[in-house]
């Protein structure tokens, strides 16, 4: 039997809200609407959904979308047994069964036609119908679909249907302010609020190089992991380098440029 | 053994006639003609089958099609059991023993040539050979098959075989207008029939955009979704931006071209 | 046990002879020579074989051939069993084993490779060795091969083999006279045969655009469908658009053309 | 237990040696040199091999290489049992433990690296290691590999590589000349040898238009197929038109100029 | 139950620190963060985490990634019982369960999109799903996620995805310094330091060819394996020719510019 | 249990030294270093491993290479059986435990990313994780790895990576000289060495042709072919355009100008 707790979020996760985001998810989840987050990588899409399944109070079931992954993955299969096959519930079928809020994140990965498993769900039916099992799922009341993806990123091979983009609302995300990241990075690592300041400094410099050199801005999460190891004693531009540089970027001149920016922003 | 009642549609489904359409699908059904239904994402296709298959009392049988789909999928197939293999039946199956209408889903993404196992139910045969199971069955005499496709979607990889498209009659569908869209908005939601006019305005206006820079139009859908939203008490603009324009474009001029219409709207 | 009865065409199928084509057929099933037909989509090469099995009075076993088709979807495999695997026939080997006309629909779909199965039954060896059993069959005297494809719709990818086609003789068939049509409409519907006429005249026309914005000719199964529809008291301008125009293009222009070529007959 | 007489070749089959072929192959086999036939489709390579295994009395194990074809068809494979796994000899096994003439018709079909499982039994070392049951099989003195394949017709993807072609001795076969291919008509099918020599003519009128419009020329078998239709009754051009022209061509104008060469013949 | 200390690295392994990597390592480590190591091949990135591991006294499980690698073989699965399925840990899933430091060497190598299972390891998660097994694992408070990659090697089609690099902290490693790479060699091999210099030499001539008809340069492990065979008593402009020219060029003028400086070094 | 003695090299195999590539693969066996022997078609370079392992008196393991063969083929899988599953080494695992040279012919064949899992028994860590069975070998000391590749042969698509390439030492081969070849010839065939003497240069003569309209030069197994038939008493031209032209060319132009040098040698 699945046991609802255990996709319980048990601690607030820590989240700052950018705006009124948090009103309108609670509108959407009222209305159990689909939810889409859009966003570049690292700004937190999925900290937001894990929190709004905190403060909703409602089990959070998260999938992570790959290539490979069949619509077998998300609804379920037989397995052997020692009595022949039963059958194990996909993560989807769990959270239509619970009520949970069903998190699809970089739902583009997977196969573009797999996703269409998805639209029961998301119109007036939710229903969910298991072909292989011969049941049709009535979704639990509380069941909710959210997907996250990255706009900056997709290629002509890789996109949503429209006739799936068109069962969400959605929510645009982006990097926060910078007197907002400075303050996240200092609640998170305890780290001294200027020198964040400093970290998110060459980070919004990074960002503009985005399409330049870069393919992608430097995500919030990295900057915490240069604060991190600030915080734990490494010296500020080493752990600058190795924390915001050298993973996203193989490229000499982007690293010398950026490698400049620290050294003056720490000289 | 399946039950036959687990696929009727119990409620009358909310549909508006368009036109002459409920009068022609029953007399293709009393044909018992295959049918083809044409449109735009979100116009109503599903709906209106679902609306038949309760008008005529007939159990209903959805298939999400997709590209992994195979002539399994919907054929059936053989279980592991205690006792050795055990055969499965699969929707298209089923529908045709209890005389259920069989709606394939967006049948294009399926493989082209799965599409093949369908042929002998839509002639004169109305048979559908179990070839792994050595079985010849010959369709209920309730049984019919519907299928819907996208005409705007199509690409030269995916569409469906002239020998396919031969053996449905067909029906095409578009939005409604305006008038009884605003109608169906304010029907489905109770939110006033004159905001839901204003949202109607706006979709029709991005509804041109397409072709220059939109790739569909904006479904009933996503309007049912905005009039919900303002219905529940979200400001009109956001709840617009939310449902409207967000989910359909990640290009930042046509999301300014359609924000601008929204504020026009609700000045 | 495969029971040979249930391959029986019991009911005389209703064909109207376009040439010698019967006589030529026999001829060639006398020496058991394979059999290939071709021609456009729904000109009754099917029904013609039917008909000939029928007329024969030899079991018929009809594959709709498809892309994912293997060669043991053909020849036969094992299932697994309470007792360990158990071989079951494929209907190749069925038809080879009991003495049946063996028709293989639409064989270009099929791998162009899993075609080579049939070789060995094809040639003088009329066998058909099952590699997989260690089993090598020979042909029951009365097994006859037939495949059957469309010539206006290969591409480089999806054609046969000439060491495939070089072993069968050919009947090329084309849509019926405009006069037998006629008839073979008003036959199989009971419509009056002027009406059937018109219709007949209005497929004429849409033939006639097969390359210039259409693919494929209007099937004489269409304007049965608008003739049942029609007799069962549909108007008949709306019959035709939605058997004949509706299905078989997505263009407005070629719709419209045919439109009013409708308009005009049915004024 | 594999039963070696079931591969016997029992009855002479009817072969007219075109030169020395005879004396060569038995020179090959003397030394067990691996052989390769070349030659256009239908031009008798298959039935020489059949004739050469009875003319050798060895038994003949003949394999219709396709794409889909794995190593593990070869080889051989594990089947489940009712006490567990059991090992399944492919009839390249069973060929090599009998010590059988293997004949791998059409091997450029089969994918070009599943070919490498044969370079073992090519060389001087004569095994074959299966691999999947840890044994390895040393090759019966009687063994001998024969591989056929079709030169017109090769493209780049689908070419044996040159370390399989350097382990064969080769063969190449044209059509016969005109005078003995009307010979092996006549006492194939009984028909008058002059009759078959005007089916020669328009078979070799017909091979002039190879890469002119037609991909290969009649082969033999075709030629035999009228043959045997006119001295079962059918009407020479009716005959011609359906065994050698409906069968080797779609284009129009190659087929109107056959049927007049066909017309002209038999005028 | 899988036993931990079979992971422990028993005996130091032979390592020259390049410059402060050791130290910013068990910063990272102390944090938990993820790594990522960049380099050429052969250049010591494997060697370093092995040191690392075993510094650290932590079980080390490293996974050779391929492309044929699935989820699956990271995560693992269920195996066929007696008793029906049983649930297999991956390695990934081990470590994790174990505290281990798991090494995903050349990870490039996976499919981009199978990456995306070791996501949630690598956020403040740190949790892994076994969506198969409906089980959410809680990583060990000692496990560490690390990746190695070779950036002068990727291509459009194998890249890590943005989403995945800005998870990792970074390492860029690169050949030893002339001096440092003679003293690797002697200490390896006991081979006169001189001779050594020598050899490091060659390389670093080579390594100067790099996008210049060599596509990557001598990697210190054939330096090795160079000074092995001559300590060994092989002559040493061949051991050069065999160990540090023939295995990384095909290409004669660049093997003949080679084999001159060889030449010329040991003249 | 697998029997060591089973992969002994029982009788010296007729090897000719053609410089100290004998001495020099000792050196490299004495070390354990990884071999790679390069060379064109049939030139002799599984008989030096095969001589050897002979001279070392080792076992040897010979696994020939294809592009269907999966990382599974080399290490080993799970078997079915009576009472579960049972583990069935692979023949690199086999190797890795008896202390055997393991042979990979033609390795290039096998998927790139395939042999990604012979890196770590090619470094100092001499193991093979067995991922799928939880166990780690460690290499027998005798254990050595020795691959093969032709690199006139390699495309773009298939080549090994340099991460692979670099854990070998590297023997180039090519086709003996002619005074050589010849005593070869007639050692191995017992002809008398004037006529292998033609047979050599008609040999030599065709490999200038490489490039020229051959993809490949002729073998020293093919030469061996022609006298081999020679010495049984087939006619000289005869026996050489069987065994030397007809198998390495389709291409009439090619086919003519070889058999006028063979017409030229034995007027």
């Amino acid at each position: 039997m699945t046991n609802k707790t255990q996709f319980t979020v048990g601690k607030e996760p820590f989240y700052q809200a950018q705006g009124d985001e948090v009103q309108l998810y609670e509108a959407a989840y009222a209305a159990r609407l689909p939810v889409m987050v859009k966003g570049p990588t690292g700004c937190g899409k999925s900290r937001f959904i894990e929190y709004m399944a905190w403060k909703l109070n409602k089990p959070l079931i998260t999938v992570a979308c790959n290539e490979d992954m069949t619509a077998s993955d998300l609804v379920g299969r037989y397995l052997l047994d020692a009595n022949g096959t039963r059958w194990l519930d996909g993560p989807l079928t769990t959270a239509a069964r619970i009520g949970a809020i069903c998190y699809l994140d970089e739902v583009v990965e997977a196969r573009q036609d797999t996703t269409v498993v998805i639209h029961p769900l998301t119109d007036h039916r939710r229903t969910l119908p298991l072909d292989k099992k011969g049941e049709l799922i009535e979704a639990h009341p509380d069941f909710q679909l959210v997907i996250s993806y990255n706009p900056g990123y997709q290629n002509l091979m890789k996109d949503l249907k429209q006739s799936t983009k068109q069962r969400f609302t959605a929510f645009e995300f982006d990097y926060p302010t910078a007197e907002l990241e400075a303050d996240i990075l200092s609640k998170e690592t305890g780290l001294d609020v200027a020198i964040c300041g400093k970290l998110v400094q060459i980070g919004q410099a990074a960002r503009n190089l985005k399409g330049h050199g870069l393919d992608e801005g430097i995500s919030t999460r990295l900057l915490v992991y240069a604060a991190t190891l600030i915080k734990n004693g490494v010296d500020a531009k080493a752990a600058c380098r190795m924390a915001m540089v050298r993973p996203i970027t193989d490229d000499a001149d982007i690293r010398d440029t950026l490698d400049h920016a620290i050294d003056a922003s720490f000289a």
